[in-house]
Formats: structure tokens, sequence, C-alpha cells
């Protein structure tokens, strides 16, 4: 069968071809291309391809397994290491700041060759055909883009009944594996914000990308995304100049001339990428001379685009909005409400499930870049003094990749580390944020993420927020690299310290101290009638201004007052006489029992969308014997529907069974579809495979006898079992919540295997 | 205990009373006014006092529960019906469109005084304080304002621990009752919504209420909520004059002179609001010269005021978007993708759980009319020309309260009405709506819903969609009046054939026809490159006319051509005169099997919030011997938590055993709270029936001993029965999924005493 393949929007034909393998994909446009128009696009000079992929990079990846991987990337790895301690020796010896500057940027070249290396080097056992994927995940409606029969809206995507009933399980496992083990406290908090709780969060502030326009058209391109495509194109074009290509592509490369000299240079921008100002980017597109990919028009300065969506709130537009840009906003300016909750006692962890916006400016790489996303957070409130966990034991004896700061700056690949041995040795900092790192890990294992495919990578200090403690992503490896899907932070007390400065309202915890103590309190007391008349329309200024002093200023003042009744004060730059009868001070002495604090926070937070991606790339498959047979390996409790119920064929007997079983799963809370359809029973069990529908329960002609008796099939293995019909229910539920695998099914119950025979001889006859 | 007492805004000061009773509301702020100030408001003319609430009340309601209340609406009822004998008369003659009017309108006035004597006169067995009920709401963090440490935003609501759990139940009930039990597709898609796709839907024309504006402050006010409040001032004033009221109000009321003829003429305009034009909500405004309610300023003119949140999607701002208004529309523009994954079959319902925004002007009522809520909405596909239900004999022996189009026409009240009958008799037009409206009963119930408290009521042909074939809409009574949960609408083909009409693109399916059929086919050629020499840039307008003209005008212009040559025909205005060449037509017989349709649309759409709020007046209770005391009575499945683990004291020996409990019940799946506090048992029982938790489970001295047992409470009977502690799981399961009854267990298990009596005596011992 030929089949049609979308092409190139600066080509905007369709051409035929007889296998749907794919070669290379346009910057510009996203789409993949066919090998012709490869060739033709190069030689004209229109598209810019980037990355290589389908049979023939299998092929390339085969070949490049066998050489001897280390001995390769040892080069590489000195390198790092070499830079690394440079780094480590100037900020120990605390010497010139421009010269560690430069240390750590020549650290970060040198750490993205090496990963760059290992990617290219590394053998991979799951490479899978993305595009083959996204052809099933759409045609079986998982997932598609919204509107699209208006044109569709980039960035925004609407999960079909598969996507939609995987997402309802994730997240029923979230609230069981968190919430209910933990006991956290959750909350469902309005999306629409207003304003000032966005401006304490610095979201207003900082949240924003850099931006560049084509100055004729008006289209928008994000700054760093334009710069690192038009660098990536050049090192594709020297990848395919060293020989890691087809040869028929080869010679039509050539005529592009990069020298050695030049290519270096702009291989040691891209891990810069990330750090540059608005000005570095504007020299760097100026120097390299980058045009609008798709005009060639020139390109505007980069300003700064917030990536908030704004609204506003009531009729009269007075009250400016936003969309939240993440849930954990609406925990931390409820904490009063939910610490009374918790009878005032820390630690507590509060959750929250929902829907978060962020206006990319120019999204792509499908699910992981969304203008509306689905989160779970976790905010954990605890005494900075104590970070002890009492479950941690629970979860120390775990084996975890763990990617830290200091193998990153070592060029040192990720580790297996003992989560227990990790937190001891203090690479993990705190206890509490080692429990969280190793709970993230037993959740996404259990969801179906490949744990050799899943590593938890440390920030380095200089990729932290100033205020965090530590942080932990867990990364999970995709074709489009290793995407964070989890991050895991230790934010110390900078959220309720902001939100407190912005709102006036306390919020704290209290703490019974060790011995109750005594603490002078100063009891002032102002003569605001002399006051008023002094100051007139400053009085509340000044009397605020007395009323605020701190302990020592208002000793301060009273003394002086006491020594020469009057004295100048400058407040906001404004100058008060202030006399002895306006300010009087008592001190008194006041027993205290409790002292408060401002808790920390411990942040787990999950971008369930990336979560579902990967999920799906750990676990899809292409049968060994069917290269168009795809599935997907999703556990039970994952799977969008636990069972599939199959009559052999449409015999009428058939149909009472039908109805039974399906009623008695639907009792036992079990999602199962039914499949009538007149496919051949080898076509139905495929079809249900390939929604990932781990169990088939099949109806036969032996099914018709006493005692009545169904088939059940499992989806990885193929092997079935025959059981009594009246069972099936049980049985499906231990096996679809996970109490029960196949194998101790499969050790209680017969083999069936004539069935399958049957559904083989049936197949070839349809076929 | 003297308890502060909020007050109304134009007196911003705090009283304090003895009792928590709540005497009347301000109109301007919303909030409760006490007695002593009422008195004041009114002699001083601020403020507008707008109910009647609180111990006085019901007194007043209890004495009028003796009187036969029948004989009291009898003259009501006979008016109604006579005037309903006018309308349909005058609608069967095709009369006057004016007289028809005028009676229609006076129906609706004699409706409302009917539907306002029922209310006065009905005695109440389930009046609750709602006051004493958000108190209880709010202090145990089911549900507040959201943002209030920066003030709030009104219309914006936080759900906290327990309104979210009991919001995370309630929607996993839907899922099972509707989705699992009828397979249907569920989909999870954008809130975001580019304008056109709300064009289509009517939104961007229509979806607006009018609001007026307070000349000289800018303050907005919703246009009939401003009238109605003005009216039922009026109103009010005059049930206070005519004795309904505490005798020491009444004479400080007397002052003001309102005469019977002026509350005639007000009261005959309040069922008119409704259906206001622009222009008669100015007129009235004008006429009674109402002002702003918090400055007494002029009012500006009544202007339209779209509900939508506007905000533009990426960083062009080319892309004008909203935020979806309903969920519904994200199911039409995937009917074709809904349809595929359903082999091309219809019946099938798509379903969606999201939420949706309301701009309102001036949201009050508290959760009932809100700016962001959670909605769940079914579309049900069907033929129309058959939409009988396979299942609808499961609910046909239903008996429901129906609210009749025409026994709200004639006077009479609702009635218990058997389903099978409804449907039969064409009362409700079809069993697919039928079964929804059972449906939607036997959901609403399970959750707790009161049923004598729950009516379906018919839309009237006058507040129905033009478009829409029938309307049903579930209807909960609460301290709000009757209020809309549930809408279950017939939609015809409306929806499907906008999105049609407004993309380009065909939303239809098709079905075999009875037997094949021949159609004669049009085939259509052009000359092109005639056409395009002799009409230049407009050959695009005159290629797409000839070749989209139909059947029949195609064979007309074949033929005056073949008779004439040439002719002229005007495409939008403009003239041109196409020759024998430019067109031919030939003709050929095709055989067809199928037909294309536009399904007809069957919605339930469920306000989430509004249910739970409904379900949390049904169900709470004051202990009879203690007004302190205060409870829900939610059933198991929705209620937060399933179970507490009480220790009955600080000893050392139970911590163990709570554990044990603790760690059994989560991995059993069931939700629980453990309250080691230091309060007195019966204290913490109270404590736990005031967030509805079922169950109980203590942990006494006797638990020690072998074989553990541990005692287990039910919340609304006090019962409490004994049983081994490995049991408790299982027992717990049962009766927190609703498999198993208290009734059963407690015949299983033996009742327990003596803890109770040692509870009772320790209270007394602490208090």
């Amino acid at each position: 069968m030929r089949k049609k393949l979308r092409v190139c929007k600066n080509k905007p034909q369709e051409y035929a071809c007889k296998a749907f393998v794919s070669v290379a994909m346009c910057v510009s446009c996203g789409l993949f291309l066919h090998t012709d128009w490869v060739e033709e696009a190069i030689a004209k000079g229109i598209g810019q391809i980037v990355a290589v992929t389908g049979t023939d990079a299998q092929k390339l990846k085969k070949s490049m397994a066998e050489a001897n991987i280390e001995t390769l990337l040892e080069p590489y790895r000195a390198a790092v290491k070499e830079q690394g301690d440079i780094v480590k020796k100037l900020k120990d010896s605390k010497g010139d700041e421009i010269e560690l500057k430069k240390a750590v940027s020549e650290l970060k070249i040198r750490k993205k060759k090496l990963e760059d290396q290992i990617t290219k080097l590394t053998p991979k056992e799951h490479v899978i055909d993305r595009l083959k994927m996204e052809d099933l995940l759409k045609r079986r409606f998982f997932y598609d883009q919204s509107f699209s029969i208006y044109g569709g809206v980039t960035g925004l995507y609407d999960y079909g009944p598969m996507g939609c009933a995987i997402k309802a399980n994730v997240l029923a496992e979230w609230r069981r594996h968190f919430i209910l083990e933990e006991q956290m406290l959750e909350v469902d908090c309005s999306m629409l914000t207003p304003e000032i709780v966005l401006r304490a969060s610095g979201h207003v502030e900082r949240f924003s990308d850099y931006m560049v326009k084509d100055v004729k058209t008006g289209e928008c391109y994000r700054a760093d995304h334009l710069i690192e495509g038009e660098i990536l194109t050049n090192l594709i074009i020297q990848l395919l100049m060293t020989g890691f290509i087809l040869g028929h592509l080869e010679k039509l490369l050539k005529a592009k001339d990069i020298n050695n000299e030049k290519k270096d240079e702009i291989e040691r921008l891209l891990p810069q990428i990330d750090n540059m100002k608005s000005t570095d980017m504007h020299a760097t597109i100026q120097k390299y001379n980058m045009k609008a990919p798709l005009t060639n028009n020139d390109l505007s300065e980069p300003v700064a685009f917030n990536l908030m969506f704004a609204t506003s709130i009531g009729p009269t537009g007075q009250i400016k909005g936003f969309l939240r840009p993440e849930t954990a906003q609406g925990m931390f300016v409820n904490f009063k409400r939910l610490l009374e909750f918790n009878h005032g006692r820390l630690p507590f962890a509060a959750a929250q499930i929902g829907n978060s916006f962020r206006n990319e400016i120019s999204p792509r790489s499908g699910l992981i870049r969304v203008r509306e996303f689905t989160m779970a957070e976790i905010e954990h409130f605890v005494d900075p003094a104590d970070k002890t966990h009492p479950k941690f034991d629970d979860v120390a004896n775990l084996e975890i990749t763990l990617y830290s700061a200091t193998n990153q700056m070592n060029g040192q690949p990720a580790q297996l580390t003992n989560l227990g041995h990790a937190v001891e040795s203090k690479l993990v900092d705190n206890q509490t944020l080692g429990y969280f790192i190793g709970r993230i890990y037993l959740f996404l294992t259990k969801c179906g993420v490949n744990k050799q495919r899943l590593r938890f990578r440390q920030h380095m200090s200089n990729e932290m927020a100033h205020y965090a403690t530590d942080c932990w992503d867990a990364e999970c490896q995709t074709t489009y690299g290793w995407i964070e899907c989890v991050g895991c932070a230790d934010r110390s007390c900078y959220d309720l310290t902001q939100h407190t400065k912005f709102s006036g309202i306390k919020l704290v915890a209290e703490k019974p101290l060790p011995a109750s103590k005594k603490v002078i309190v100063n009891d002032i007391s102002t003569q605001n009638s002399i006051i008023g008349k002094e100051f007139k329309q400053d009085k509340d200024i000044v009397m605020n201004y007395l009323n605020k002093l701190s302990h020592d200023d208002a000793k301060n003042l009273h003394e002086k007052l006491n020594q020469s009744n009057n004295t100048q004060i400058n407040i906001d730059g404004k100058e008060f006489k202030i006399t002895r009868q306006m300010f009087e001070l008592k001190t008194s002495e006041k027993i205290v029992h409790v002292e408060e604090y401002v808790p920390s926070v411990i942040e787990p937070s999950f971008g369930i969308g990336r979560i579902m991606y990967a999920m799906w790339e750990h676990n899809f498959v292409v049968r060994e014997d069917d290269e168009q047979r795809t599935y997907f390996t999703l556990p039970p409790i994952i799977a969008p529907y636990k069972c599939v119920v199959l009559p052999l064929s449409g015999n009428n007997e058939f149909k009472s069974f039908v109805k039974l079983i399906s009623s008695s799963l639907t009792q036992a809370g079990i999602s199962h579809k039914i499949d009538t359809s007149s496919g051949s029973i080898g076509k139905r069990y495929s079809r249900s495979d390939e929604i990932a529908i781990p169990f088939a329960v099949t109806i036969d002609f032996d099914s018709l006898k006493q005692p009545y008796t169904a088939t059940l099939r499992e989806r990885d293995s193929f092997k079935q079992i025959r059981l009594k019909i009246d069972e099936l229910a049980n049985v499906l539920q231990g096996l679809s919540t996970g109490t029960v695998t196949w194998g101790v099914v499969t050790s209680m119950y017969p083999e069936f295997k004539e069935q399958q025979a049957t559904a083989a001889k049936e197949d070839s006859i349809n076929e």
C-alpha cells in the first residue's frame, strides 16, 4: 500500500512513497520530509534539516553500537573533568568573577559535547519510530490537535476517549499513591488569579521568554529556539558531511562550504543559549546574519514576552487577572486555612491537581510543550530546623539513577545509587526531599515509565533559584531527549515570605520553645492629637513610622528625646521634627512558650501530559513478526480499558453471554469495551492491543456448554487460559488493580491453545 | 458565648449579640443584619431589607403550617388556570400576536403569585439555618473565598480538603454511573477556545447580560438583579406591613407610604424581568426612579455585556480567544473523530468533565453563581428518526416528581409521575430523553440529594431555544429557592449544523437505506481557460458558482444555453454573461446504499458546584439535643473521608494499633483521618461528624487484649458495634462503596454500649 506523506509547509504538496519512512524534519514547520524532497530542498536551499530518523538512522545506530563506546567517550569525559576542576578551584579561591564566568561557560560547552557523544554512541534498545507511534495515537484518538475542523491552534490538544481514560487512571493512581498514603490536604483553587498574587510569586516580573519578530510579516519566534535551530542546521550539515549519512545525500551537502573553525565556534554557542541575555541574543543574531526562517526577512531585537494569559475579571475591567501558570500559588495563599485545618501542626502537605496555562511563543515538540496542561503539585510544609521524615526508611533501600551536580561537573555519567546512602552522604540534602524522590520513582515506574530510562538530575548551583536549597528533576528519556517530567525542589521559605510581604498577612507556624523564655516587649504610645496638629495630612505617615519602630530604634529615639526634648527624623526623604510629647516608650517583660517561624516548603511538581507522553514512548512496541502490528504495553492500572469482550463471531447465541459478562464487569467497576464488529478474531485482538487493553475475554462455541466458560488472553504474552464465566469479574478485578499478577492467574487455570489456532486459520482466510 | 455578627457594608461596624440569629439581609451587600440594626437602618432610610430568616421566621412558618394550605392556594390556582385557558385559546385560534403576548405576560404574573404563596405556605420540614451551615462549611474548610489574604475576588472560590474530597467523590461516582455504565466516550478538551468556535455556537453574539453603571463611580450592576432587588424591597416592606413580621418592626415600617395600587403594579413586574429587553429595563428604571444602591447616584442605560472571559492566544495577539463558557463545544468539534472511534455507528455518547468560566457582572448567592465552575456534560448523538433507548425499561418504573409545562400553565403543582407513563403519553418527548431523566434522578439521589426536594421542571415553549425539542431541568429546593442543578435538553441537530456551517466540514453520520436506490448525479465540467480569459480576476467566483449549482439549477442553465448559446447570471449582485462553451452538464445514474443525516443531540449538563451545594443543604442537621452540634448526613460514597481512627486517649499502647489499622485501610483504598488530638472522645466524634465522616473506629483498652478488637460507630444513628481489627478494612470497604448497609453490619456483630457511656461521662468532666 502506498501512503501519502505530509510535507513541509514551504512546499505544500503531497508525495506518495512505498513505505512510511521519514528521513528528516523541517525546522520551520516541524513536518517530516521524504528523502526525495530533502534532496530537492537542499539543492534549492529551502527548508532546514534538523534530525535524521527512520530506518536509515536505525541502521546507523546499530553499526555504532559495535564500537567500544567508553573508549570513544574517554577524551570527552576527561575534558569535562579538567574544566570542572578549574571551576572548583576558582570558586574555592573566590577568584575573579569574570574569570569564573568564563570557566563555567567553557564547562558547559564541554558537558554539552560529552552529552552529544553519549547520545550518539549509546546503543538504544528502545529506539522507537515516533512518527509511527504518533500515527497510532492520533488514529485511535488518544489525543489530537484542538479545534482542527477550524484549522487548529498550536499548542492546544484534546484528549480523546483513550487519552482521557489513561489520564483519569494516572490521576486516580496519583491520588492513591500520594494523597491517600500521606493523608495530604487536597485543595482545588481558582485558575483565574488576580495580578497581585502573581506579583508576589515573581511571575509578573520574571515569567517570560525572549521573542524576535519578522520585521515585515510580524511573525514571532522564540529567540533561543530560533538561534538553536540555526545552529543545529549547521551542525547537522556537519554531521552529514562527516559520513554519518546515506551516501546519496552526501554529495549534495558537500556543496555547502563550512570549515572546521566556524563549526567549532557555532558548536560552542549551543550550551550558552539558555543563559543568554537579550543583548547577547541580539549580537548572535546579527553576527551570524540570522533571518526569519519562513521569509528570510530581517528580525527585530529580542523583547521579553510574558508567558501568562491575561484577562480581566468583572465587568469594569478594574481587576487585572491571569490564568495561573502553576497550581502552587493556590496552596500558598491558603496556607493559614490549611494549617488551621491541621490543628496548627507541622509538617503537613497540601496537594492540588489542576490545569495551568502558558502562552508559549511558538509551541513545538507535540505534547511536551503546550499552552494548557494538567499539573499535580504537592507543597510539603516543614520546620526548616527538622527535615527528617518518619517514613524515610520505607524508601531508603531503593536503587535509583541519580545524576548529581558533581557528576555533571566531572563529566561522569548518572549512577545507580542507594537512596539511603544518598541522603546519609548529604548528596540529597535531607530526608524529606529524599523521601519524595523515592515516592516519585515508585509512582512513575508503577505507571509504566521504564526505570532504565528514568534519572533524577540534580540542579547545578547556577540553574537553581537563589532561594532553593536543593532540587532534583525526574527526567525521562524520549525521542525528544531527556525531558523533565517531575520537579522536586526544596524551596526553603521563599514563597510564604513573599506572600506575607505582599498581602501583609503573616504566614507562619508556631512551635513550642524547649523552655519558656523572657522577652522584652515594647509598648509604644503616640500622642495622636499633637502629631495631627503638627503634621496635618502627613500625620498617618509619622504615626505609622513611630508605631512600627523596632525595639532598638524605639529605645534610641526615646533616649534622644529624653536628652534634648526633640529630634529630626527622616521618613522616605522627608524631615519631621519629633518632640518629647509625641512619643512615649514603656517596656515590659513577657514570658513566651512558643516561637513563630516561616516553614520551608518541599515541592514535588508533576507534569501529567509529559509523564503520559513518556509512558507512551516507553511502552510502544512493534510486534516482531509484523511491522504493522503496534501496541502499548501499559500496565493494567493505567490501561484505558481493562478488558475487551469479544464474541468469536456474529452468532446470535453469543449475545446474551456478552451482555451477562459486560454487566458483571460493570458491577465490579471494571472498564471494558465490547467489540462485536465483523473482523476476524485476530484482527480484533490486534485492534484492542493497539489501545493497550491488557486482557481479552472471548466467547466461543465451548462457552455455550455448561459449565459456561470463556477464554482470557493477555496482551503482551499472547497466552490464554480458560475459566468459568462467573469467576471472570473477580479475576479481572485482581488483575486490573494489580493485586494479582498474570503469572499467578496462569498457574491457577489451564492454558488454552485451540482458539488461537482457529484465529490464525481464520486470519489467513480473511486476508 | 457572644458572637460577633457581620453587618452591612453601609454601616461597617461590628455588633455583638447573644445568639447568632440573623433577621434580614441587605440587598446592596448581601450581608445579614441584626435586628437592632434593621430598626435603625429603616429609621434612617439606609440599606434595603430583602429576606426574613432565622428563629423568628421559623416560628412564623410553624404557625402557618396549621392553616389549611390547599384552601388558601385554591384561588391562586384557579386564577392561573383561567389565564392558561385564555392563552391556549389564543394560540389555537392563531389570534392577534400582541393579544397573545399580553395574555402570556398576565399568565406569568399569576404563576409567580401562586409560587410565592406556595413558598410562603408550605411547611418546611428541612428549613435550615443557612448562616449556621455556611459557618461550618468555612470553618472546616469545605470551601472559602479565593485569594482572601489579598481581599478576595467575588465569584471565585477554593475548595479545601473536605470540599475537594467530596468533589472528587461526586466526579468518580459520575464516571461510574454514566461513563462506565453506558460506555460513553470521554474527552478532555482545551478550555482556551478560538473565537470562531464560539461564533458558531452563538456565544459571541448572544451570551450576555444587561448591565447598568453608576454614572459617577462606574460601579456595575446586573440590570435585572437591580430591578428585582428594588421590587423585592418594596414587596418585603408590604409583607412586613401585612403582619407577617415581628410587631416591633411593624410600627417603624408603617412610616413608608406604599398604597395597594402601587404594590400591585410593582408585583406584576417581577415575573417579566427575565424577558425584558434593554429598552424595557431602561423604561422601568426611569419610571420608578431607581438609583445606584450604594451611592444613590443616577444609572446609565442598560448595555449588553458578554459574559465570556477574553484573552489572546500566541504572542502577536492575532488569535482572539475566550475561556470556554461550557464544555459542550469541545465534543461537537470532535464529532467526526468520535464517530470514527465508534466505527461510524450511532447512537453514542460523548462525555466531558471540566471547568468553564462566566464573567458574571455581580456574582452573589455564594456557590450558586460563580465565575469559574466545574461541569460534567454528556452529548448523546442519535438518529432523529429513532430516539428509542434499549435500556429505557431499566428506569421506566421510577416515580419522579415532574413539573410539566402544562401544570405550570394550569397552576397545578408538580406531580409524582411514573417515568414509563410520562414517555408513553409523550409528556416527555422520547425514550432517550426519558432514560436520561431517570439516570439523572438515580445519580442525584445516590449522591444524597433529597428526593422530596428534587423536581424535574419542563421548559415552557417560550423559555426553550427555538431549535430545542424538549427540555427538563433537575431543580433542587434550597434556601435560595428551586435552583437548576442539571439541564437535560433534546437540542435536535442545531449544534452540528452550526459547526458545519462555520467550519465547512460536514458533520454527519451515515445509515444504510432500507433498500438501495438510484439517484441522478450531476457531472459538471467548466472550461477554465475560456472563463479565465473572459472574467479575469473574477474567474474563481464564476467557476465556484457553476461548480456548486444544485441539480435543478444546473439543468436549467444547461437548457438555457442549449436554446440561446448564452445567458446572463447574477452572482452577489454582479452580472456575468455565460456562453455555451463555458459550461457542460452530463448526468449519470448511481446506486446508493446509505444516506447521510445530521444527528440529533440529547444533552444532560451537570453543574457540579450547585449539586454539591444542594447536597450540603439537604444533609445539614442540627443534633436535637444540642444546637451547637451540627453535621452532614452525606452518604458514605460521597463523604470526604470514609472513616476516622481514634485512640480513646493518648496512651502509648494504642499507637501501634492506630498505625496498623491506618495501613490496612490505606491498602484497601479507604480514605480516613487519624485524630490523636487531646479532646474527649465525645468531642472528637462530634468533630468528625461535622465533616460528614460516616464511621469511626475507636481503639480502647479492650483493644489491647487478644483477639484484638475495636469499636465501629455510625454517624447518624450513634450506634456502635465491636469487631476484630483484621475484619475492619473489609467491612469498611463494603460500607464505603455502598455494597453493604449499616443495617446488615449491625445484624452480624454485637452492639457495643459501654464506651458510649464512658464517653458521655468523660464529656461531662471535660465540659
